[in-house]
């Protein structure tokens, strides 16, 4: 992929900053599209693009011409989308449509979107369990749509929960903020924690770039490809290798979990990452290291 | 529902102006929704309100606090959508969100969204056979949204082919339009029939607008109401009757079926619309015979 192009959509998020290092750190050129001119982009090139607006879409498309397209602009958090629902489906569903419709005029791109784990499955019920689920099924139904109707080569990825140093807005990323303002004696506030027994799959954002890397370089046109790091944590182990790092005990409050928020876990069928010769590399107790170091030095 | 009020949007079109006589008739307060302010309403007070525009749907519905809505704006032309599939999703699923969000300030209102038979079933495939099928795919689960996450009062109303006086743009329309073009010496061009032996549904406009009336009446929140006529015709039946009232014999060409156009008729379980005391009433020659008295006097 050394010397090609690539387009970057939500570059000024959390996978975004790690993908436009990553993928400019392989020689190749970046576009990175962010809605606000002020946003700081370390890697790469700077484009400025609201992804509500349609025309913007389609005259950044037809001016850059990709050899690849990385879609990861649009909105995820659940509470959010209860708030907000039109919005949600605007930033992700929208979106995604524009995006993939601009792209016809360039046959040869490859372009990966990535999904959520958290859509819910049409086939066995129409009722999704919140806003955000109903956007990522939505978007899932786009690809397919564009891939099938119009022939274009659009793949899906679907990491579980991403964490790793940057501006995240999941557990881990909640965990050292509390740490470091405890260690600051900024609050005495308890952190809530869902439940001590729930599972999850959590994977280093630097293994997802790599993935989203062999996708869009290896992948069939039209498959989805769940990416996880195959281990399922307790949200108890969790909090405590975040304790074992914190120089001041951090206060905690188990809360019931919210049966409404959590999506039953879907487990990934690993063998689909595994034949494109991926695996997840770093320890769930790395990327905890590196997370708090990140929000230390914030 | 006299004296109660009621909101139609696409009141400009082939359903909307019969809407709009019929619940006008039955002496409702009627607030046709059209998008161009020079768009002739008969019956009921003319809104001007672009179903593309967010603010707009919400100030409007704000405004006029509806006890009912009958959602009929959308597009609806197949080959149309191959041709601008990101417009056709705007136009029948944007719009759809837009206002049943915008509704959910008015909890006892109760709202018809017009489906179609044509949506796919994406409990058996992922792939639609065209983007108008997705666009009223996504328009059912955005009802089945609204009301299973946030408890609106909707139903859905999936017609079978609609005909009658009127500016359709349906085959009977378009036959009826021919004749009276072959009457008038304005035309030798045959009529393109893309099949004989293609059976097809077809239902008098005016017995549907019955049926929506009684569904908003009677009907059970998040119910969808398949309403047909229960008669299948062949479209060589179709073509012999305009025949039958032709003044001048009609040149007729028949195609292959396309079958990349029609999808295969769903049937519709009758029960369900006899249940609530509705069956249709307007015998096909009937329709015919107004439809082509419509073209003679345009």
């Amino acid at each position: 992929m050394k010397g090609k192009s690539i387009l970057i959509t939500g570059a000024g998020g959390f996978t975004g900053m790690h993908a436009c290092e990553y993928f400019a750190g392989i020689g190749m050129q970046v576009y990175a599209s962010v809605r606000h001119l002020d946003t700081n982009v370390l890697f790469g090139e700077k484009i400025v693009c609201d992804m509500m607006h349609k025309e913007q879409i389609y005259a950044m498309v037809r001016q850059l011409q990709p050899d690849y397209v990385l879609h990861l602009a649009g909105r995820n958090s659940v509470p959010e989308s209860w708030k907000e629902p039109v919005s949600y489906l605007e930033t992700n569903v929208m979106s995604t449509f524009y995006l993939l419709d601009a792209l016809r005029e360039i046959p040869k791109c490859r372009t990966l979107v990535i999904g959520s784990k958290l859509k819910f499955d049409i086939r066995v019920t129409s009722q999704p369990p919140h806003p955000y689920s109903l956007s990522k099924t939505m978007q899932q139904m786009a690809v397919n749509t564009w891939v099938h109707l119009f022939g274009q080569f659009i793949m899906l990825a679907e990491p579980s929960n991403l964490i790793g140093p940057g501006p995240s807005t999941g557990i881990c990323a909640l965990l050292a903020r509390k740490m470091v303002q405890v260690e600051r004696n900024v609050t005495v506030e308890p952190f809530r924690l869902s439940s001590t027994e729930e599972t999850r799959d959590f994977l280093d954002i630097r293994d997802a770039v790599r993935a989203y890397r062999i996708i869009l370089e290896n992948g069939k046109q039209g498959q989805s490809y769940p990416i996880e790091s195959g281990k399922l944590l307790r949200l108890g182990e969790v909090f405590q290798t975040f304790q074992h790092y914190a120089r001041t005990p951090i206060p905690v409050e188990v809360a019931g979990n919210d049966a409404g928020i959590h999506a039953p876990v879907h487990h990934a069928n690993p063998f689909v990452m595994n034949e494109l010769g991926w695996q997840a590399r770093i320890p769930f107790d790395r990327s905890v290291q590196d997370i708090i170091q990140y929000f230390r030095n914030q």
